[in-house]
């Protein structure tokens, strides 16, 4: 016998994400709520409330990290629901927040609908997963599963010399490291997708099947700054133009790999540039990103020997530095498939895929069973006021989190 | 029969340039000498104590620029010799300085030499050449020529504040309008070549016909920044990749146009240049120089159409902008000429070029017969420490100077 879906209040959840928005809320509608600040403090206090009314116990971890309870009949460990409330300068109103919300509109459902369930179910709020005040992101999570040493990230410093434990003492959300999160049933990540793929493909939902490695490059070419308009062409070392055919050929060599793969030359930086002095150094880097790591491994061989495609260089120097690399992290298929079967049984549109970006989920995945689900961004845009999810699927997902977690309490 | 020549004393040339290069000699033996700095002001006090032990007369009109006058026999207007004295920072020693030297050393043989000229020579420092305290270059002959207000470059201001007329009038070197040049029999610059042309050839002497004419323009496209790793990659409208293709396009096409053509895309900025952010923008300028303007004219219609090449700007935006155009100058042929024979009797290795870089000479040329002669620069460097011209090319260039002026004084 088919269960009768439970589904959540799509009037308040609106209203719920209304009112986060206002720690914070920009000019234009977005919202500026960097980790630790006042608006951070306000909206951690706020949403204490709503789970304190709830009948929650909050507790707090050495990171600031928040976990709202709802008590399980028995003592097993949690379900975990959750994000991160902090958002970047001039972001947006669903980043981090939804996953957040997302907790508390289920347990809220849970909680009018008398359901008591037997596995605790977990609201987080991961501290500071934007990096936009201190930097690295997902500075928490990562300390949270050891991939960053905390004494380290307690020195790290905003931009007006403030460190990280300054911040975090002065919060009053400095907790107690008894707190942190350890064993765990599972945890489920709603979030926006920031990209455009939902959109444009008219899915709602994405059960994201992993976050895909990277490796990043620092490419540094070096020639000779001559006059503009004295050197004869075929007497320059034009570090541009050597840069120029290094562009073509990373597009020629990348583009071919594999259709998925995303390649990026974000950052570029051209010396001295002065109109009439042919530069001397170029600096640029380049980033990729694919679920594959057999792929990514193929990335970094070509980028690695481009300092030998000397007929390219235009008599310029050549040198790469790896800035960073991450593996695939592949979420558990288990909780994707019910993810999955979740919004096929409540009729949404939905797909596979994977995340380009960064999220807590992806650390946190290292000993806790983790999945995430990702909702359409308008435009694919975020980080930026005018990110957008129509209301319509933030409740979707929510309503795929809330039925997967009853499917998982019927166990 | 044919005329004895006359040379310069070499030792003498060099121990004077050695002289002149003390004031405001940088750590690596180059020389930072900014118009009407303090170093700018002793070395015109020393170069008018040179020109005064030798009898000149010397005056300095409402501009700065200095006029040291050996009288001729005849009242006719003078033959100049002359150039710059400022440099740009951490400049080199022969910028400029040489061609103001040749005067000095042309009008002491003749004095040693007791040859009383029927028409007067005049050595002539211009003021600002570099425009590297205050723009725009060429201030100087430039206001003389009328291609410049003088009302507007005494307005010009420093990185601190100083406008040129503060900085003249503090100098004790702001002359009498009545002291400008006007009348000429003839202008001779003598000035390194900035360019590694003469050098890589082993000419010891360029006869500069004239300087080339240039069009710069500023680049302007946009795309959209979208998220590096979300963003599948036919679905971004990436500026920098659209920039590579224009810029591919502008080598083909500009590189088939003629084998003279420099083009020089010197000034780029890429926005918001971060390594996880999709480049929404990149403005670059880009400029070319031709002694033929036809070619300029052929290079100016490219670029202009280039908004049009929808085929290479994946999506973004393409705009164009004249940043300005020079039309080339053409030097007098009658002195190329003899500036020309008298290299040929004195045995030194020359060639016609043109000149890449402004100079003084083509702002006079305006108003007085004019020519050039360029001396190697080695490496082609200038406006650096490094720059450098061998003693015997600088004393080469010279001679031929004091040859040509014999022989106009011969007529």
């Amino acid at each position: 016998m088919q269960r009768q879906k439970l589904v959540i209040n799509g009037e308040r959840l609106k209203t719920t994400l209304e009112q986060f928005a206002n720690f914070g809320r920009t000019e234009n509608n977005g919202v500026t709520r960097l980790s630790l600040s006042m608006e951070d403090i306000r909206v951690r206090n706020y949403f204490r409330l709503c789970c304190e009314e709830l009948g929650l116990t909050v507790s707090v971890d050495d990171m600031g990290c928040m976990y709202a309870t709802l008590a399980g009949t028995e003592d097993k460990p949690p379900i975990l629901i959750g994000s991160h409330l902090d958002s970047v300068k001039k972001g947006g109103r669903f980043d981090g927040v939804l996953g957040v919300v997302a907790g508390l509109e289920v347990v809220r459902t849970l909680v009018e609908n008398q359901i008591k369930p037997q596995i605790p179910i977990t609201i987080v709020n991961f501290t500071n997963e934007e990096g936009a005040r201190f930097e690295p992101s997902m500075m928490a999570s990562g300390v949270l599963s050891g991939k960053f040493e905390k004494s380290a990230m307690l020195k790290k410093v905003d931009s007006e010399g403030v460190t990280f434990e300054e911040a975090l003492k002065a919060s009053g959300y400095e907790g107690d490291v008894e707190n942190r999160l350890k064993e765990a049933s599972a945890l489920l990540e709603l979030h926006i997708e920031q990209g455009p793929i939902l959109e444009k493909e008219a899915f709602s939902i994405g059960v994201v099947e992993c976050v895909v490695g990277m490796a990043c490059y620092e490419i540094e070419v070096t020639g000779e700054s001559d006059h503009a308009g004295t050197t004869p062409m075929n007497m320059r070392k034009d570090a541009l133009f050597a840069t120029n055919n290094l562009i073509n050929e990373i597009r020629r060599r990348l583009g071919d790999l594999d259709e998925d793969l995303v390649f990026t030359i974000g950052r570029m930086n051209v010396y001295p540039s002065i109109h009439t002095v042919i530069p001397n150094k170029v600096v640029f880097t380049l980033e990729a990103r694919h679920k594959d790591m057999e792929i990514v491994r193929a990335v970094k061989n070509f980028i690695e020997a481009l300092p030998n495609l000397t007929s390219l260089n235009e008599g310029c120097e050549v040198k790469t530095t790896k800035l960073w690399e991450r593996d695939t992290v592949w979420f558990e298929p288990e909780i994707c498939q019910l993810l999955e079967k979740s919004a096929q049984s409540l009729g949404y549109s939905n797909r596979r895929m994977v995340s380009g970006a960064g999220h807590d989920a992806q650390f946190i995945a290292s000993f806790v069973p983790t999945a995430m689900l990702f909702v359409p961004s308008i435009n694919g845009k975020s980080h930026c006021e005018e990110e957008l999810t129509t209301w319509e699927d933030c409740e979707k997902g929510i309503n795929v989190l809330l039925d997967t977690v009853l499917t998982m309490l019927a166990k």
